[in-house]
């Protein structure tokens, strides 16, 4: 508790000026509660878990099914898409190229503010381009901060079938311009982290290989 | 767990195409984990603490002490300042009115998904426009989510005597323009939902006060 009350305690005994106690306190701050400290409350390490891959791909259902199965262990996640950050953080960027970059660089700083907080960042949004990603990477790297490149991969043939907005309908009728997979291309990962087939594997068994990915690297006991 | 594995277990057997498989998850998604849930699970509720003052008049380190006073009963919070967000996502904003408003803007759109999160979001900005902090309240407001403006209320002479940065200097010698307090106003709160005179309390009774009022009001046991 005596760090917790220093310029209260400690400093009008000293009899220092203003100036050089707020120097001190800025001094202090480095010691105050760590991203470890915060995990170690959680009872977990932060990271996060990006979900990339074509629009109906079962990026959302994967991270919605993940969310509630870390839920039951005692574990907090939370969950980026585009209900929260394209209408709330993101709301006056459009889909212009630069528009898109500055979109996912956004969501990249969330996310790695979300690991500092100790909580498990799941990010689901299609990010086509392998640079806009790598950004993000870097930028979780830079920090010491883990990325966990989630690849939803699934078929467009398949991801058009299923078509839960009728978006690919209207890609290619011609209404919507720039589609991921239509007219727009999406650049798979490289070394993704974890690849799951959407359409080649049962939701349990894509949510049970992020739980022991997540196990084995010790991001949950 | 029934309803975890809904499109693994249930839909295959019901022989419904993709397209109506996918629907059904959407709507399964809105009775997914809860902002409530996650707050049950960290023993908290979670709120913005919306510190705001004059440039050097002790907004971090309350902030610095509150968090970890909180830390000491288990509660978790997470600090938005300067070195995580003007360094971060809001690196491509410079000082220009325009500028000073979108960083706000982006502040209070970062604290509430943190409050969603179930998170205690700590943000200690200068903030001087009256507008823009009615709107981060006003954006609360909408989704439900508690905004607790902070006054930090020390006078400019006091602020200027503590000058950490040396910035009142330099504003004084018209080396920095638009400088709080110096050439640039600052529009105090109306009715904060909490008062602190920095330059009258001890930072002990400041955190005594907060704690106070996030026990009496339910945000912490």
């Amino acid at each position: 508790m005596e760090s917790l009350y220093y310029r209260a305690i400690n400093l009008p005994d000293q009899g220092t000026s203003m100036a050089e106690q707020k120097a001190t306190n800025v001094h202090w701050h480095d010691g105050d509660i760590s991203t470890e400290d915060r995990g170690a409350l959680l009872g977990q390490r932060g990271a996060t878990l990006w979900f990339t891959g074509l629009s109906g791909s079962g990026k959302s259902t994967v991270a919605v099914a993940l969310e509630q199965a870390l839920f039951n262990r005692g574990k907090l996640s939370y969950r980026l898409d585009g209900d929260n950050v394209r209408l709330g953080i993101n709301k006056n960027l459009g889909f212009s190229a630069e528009d898109r970059t500055e979109n996912i660089r956004r969501i990249g700083e969330i996310a790695k503010l979300f690991v500092d907080s100790g909580v498990m960042a799941l990010s689901s949004f299609i990010s086509p381009y392998r640079d806009d990603r790598d950004q993000v990477r870097a930028l979780h790297d830079d920090s010491g901060f883990a990325f966990i490149e989630v690849f939803i991969d699934c078929s467009l043939a398949a991801a058009e079938e299923r078509d839960p907005k009728g978006l690919y309908k209207k890609a290619r009728a011609g209404e919507i311009k720039n589609f991921t997979g239509i007219d727009d291309p999406y650049e798979e990962p490289l070394k993704p982290e974890i690849h799951l087939h959407t359409d080649k594997m049962t939701l349990e068994e894509e949510v049970e290989i992020i739980i022991s990915y997540l196990e084995k690297n010790g991001f949950i006991a």
